[in-house]
């Protein structure tokens, strides 16, 4: 039996129909509904004859031996935002399977080397707050001590939410076991944007995930009467953050692939009689580069001085979080290129804004690449994320294609 | 015995003491403070021969009757927003006991003509958000059926607050019979602004308040990944924003005294890793001239569209509130001038962009002026609110020297 993505795409329904409401899918992990969706997982490994275990993080490890202990790794995650799509992670888990059973098919359940299929834990980090919980437990980057106290909005704490699904957060570094062998990882995923929508393309390889500033500013002016104090008088802190939400794009703009963003901001006191006292924005900077991320942070931080001076207000910053770029392995990338021509006959190479569980993966010295398929309207995290069922099957062909060369790779690098 | 402004210096001082905690002023209209406040009124008033009622919407009046019922007011209000200053309200009210306490003096509790202290009920609105409540019902501008439903934090409904005080609010109506025989009206008022301190001036006339429009303005453009959004595929709601929240800076500058102000902006999602999908923002225009606030008001519109287009976005207009500029007395306004060169040697003319309740008796056509007295940094509505003694003591001279003027001008028209 050979190839069948439009199984895939029929499993992908068959899932959706489980676990998905009115709002869109529910497997938020650690819940009810995700436990559900890896029962549904497990009854279909089943039919095949491999190992299937849990490791001490909960990622689920499905394994087909090969002659050689050599492993290829091919990942994904069935998590999912609340109200969220039917593609993102649970494409990539359920075109690996495709994969598995082709190879097993294929070899007659032995093939020259060995093929582990991952669903990752709680790659959204929905319910606490941390993504990529699994894949950093794997590639030991997690950060448990920070972890552990976090809680969900009903004041459950991630430690407690991880004992009742079988897992000790105490024990996640025994998950960097399954690293032992690892030659190569594979993870095909949802775009989540608008360029190969807009490039015409089905299938692009992805460069890397880019780095990602996360910061909090704080322009300070002076709170005052909207009413009786003059124009010239003002020291207005929206004025000063109104400035740089214009000159991040410029900032952005440089730069290829950049990109920079307001994503919020709060006035205080926030009344629609007083002149703006404080201004709090969100900046969010992202690059595959690490030189254009540092030059545009820095720009930014110049510009937010600037323009405080010019209001006569003060600013402050303070670093949410940062990552640094990631970039894939550069032949993995080559052969990632090979199997989308030969598939769909054009190929783009971009970088990924999104993190995904490949960078963990390839943060732990593992050779990764990803790929990436068309997302309708460049949407994601919403009930009407959508990718058109050629575009799917495509995918699915293109990542067992991949794999192939792969397998190939990993015994030439013996 | 002569006007003593001393006194009224340290009869607000005694009022603070009692009305006022760590915080700052705690009179908020139709509480137990403000009640105490009133009480500790009244027993000023009781060493004087005048006559003394509430009328139907709770405004006190304090009546020293003269040979003609024509008569003076005199007024301002005792209630204060929470956490307020000790001046605003209360010394325009304790200013005018003292011209009150010098007229009945001078004249052995017989003037030529009436003069009548009022301490408006609720000029602040800061328990049920409706300003000028008593002044309004005075002028029969109030609106009885959208006022009565208002709560307030706890839930406490407008009508029932107001009964606890002895006010039945369908009574309200019966407040216009106070305008009888009303001649003209005062007001002295610290200006809440740093024009006269700019100046280094002690007092100036009060043109008359500016007229406003005041609107909600939504932004619709489309949420995105902050990630996976290139730049270029952006409908970002809080550029236009931004660029509206600059350009009404300019709108505002091409006139003398007028003013724009964003006070609050609201992102949705509002979330660091989300382009803004909506922006809601509020604008406050104010000028003296009518025609120069439509000429604003009008840009403002115009420049949200240009925007909104700009940046692929919508924009939807909703009005908050608006009211028309209201000129004071030229004739008043005349001897109001003339009043504070002869106490302070210099004076400056000048709009009032807060609201008062002397807008409200100039719109029931009583010939109507306001003085301003000095604001330190120009802040108000909190404890820091402050207006040096000297300048106090000036006002109160100031506004003696205008009831005197004032009192031969009524004399004059009969």
């Amino acid at each position: 039996m050979s190839l069948n993505p439009k199984r895939t795409v029929a499993e992908l329904k068959e899932l959706r129909a489980l676990t998905a409401d009115e709002k869109g899918a529910q497997r938020v992990a650690w819940t009810d509904t995700w436990l559900k969706a890896r029962e549904w997982f497990a009854s279909k490994i089943k039919q095949l004859l491999v190992e299937h275990h849990y490791d001490a993080a909960g990622n689920n490890w499905v394994t087909l031996r090969g002659a050689s202990e050599k492993a290829l790794l091919i990942g994904g995650h069935l998590d999912s935002v609340p109200n969220g799509g039917w593609l993102d992670g649970a494409l990539d888990v359920l075109a690996g399977l495709e994969v598995l059973r082709r190879i097993a098919t294929e070899y007659s359940g032995h093939p020259p080397i060995t093929i582990r299929l991952v669903d990752w834990a709680d790659e959204e980090g929905a319910r606490f707050g941390r993504s990529l919980l699994g894949s950093s437990a794997f590639a030991g980057t997690h950060s448990i001590e920070a972890d552990r106290i976090r809680s969900d909005r009903d004041g459950v704490k991630l430690e407690d939410a991880l004992r009742r699904c079988g897992v000790e957060i105490s024990k996640f570094p025994d998950a960097q076991k399954e690293q032992k062998n690892a030659a190569a990882y594979l993870e095909l995923h949802i775009e989540q944007g608008p360029v190969l929508e807009r490039m015409g393309l089905p299938l692009g390889v992805v460069l890397g995930t880019k780095g990602v500033e996360r910061h909090i500013i704080n322009f300070h002016g002076q709170e005052a009467h909207s009413g009786s104090t003059p124009m010239n008088a003002r020291k207005d802190a929206l004025a000063a953050a109104a400035k740089l939400a214009l000159e991040i794009r410029s900032i952005a703009k440089k730069h290829q692939d950049a990109v920079c963003t307001m994503g919020s901001v709060k006035t205080y006191p926030g009344i629609v009689t007083a002149v703006v006292g404080r201004c709090e924005v969100t900046l969010d900077q992202r690059d595959l580069n690490a030189e254009i991320l540092a030059q545009m942070y820095r720009e930014a931080q110049e510009a937010s001085k600037r323009f405080a001076t010019e209001e006569q207000c003060t600013v402050d910053w303070s670093r949410l979080w940062s990552i640094e770029p990631i970039a894939f392995h550069p032949q993995l990338l080559e052969l990632c290129e090979q199997a989308i021509r030969e598939t769909s006959g054009s190929c783009h190479r971009m970088p990924s804004g999104p993190l995904h569980d490949a960078a963990e993966v390839s943060r732990a010295g593992i050779p990764t690449v990803m790929m990436f398929v068309q997302s309708l309207k460049g949407i994601s995290h919403n009930k009407i994320e959508d990718t058109k069922e050629e575009h799917l099957e495509m995918a699915v062909a293109a990542l067992d294609r991949l794999a192939s060369k792969t397998m190939t790779w990993i015994q030439q690098q013996s």
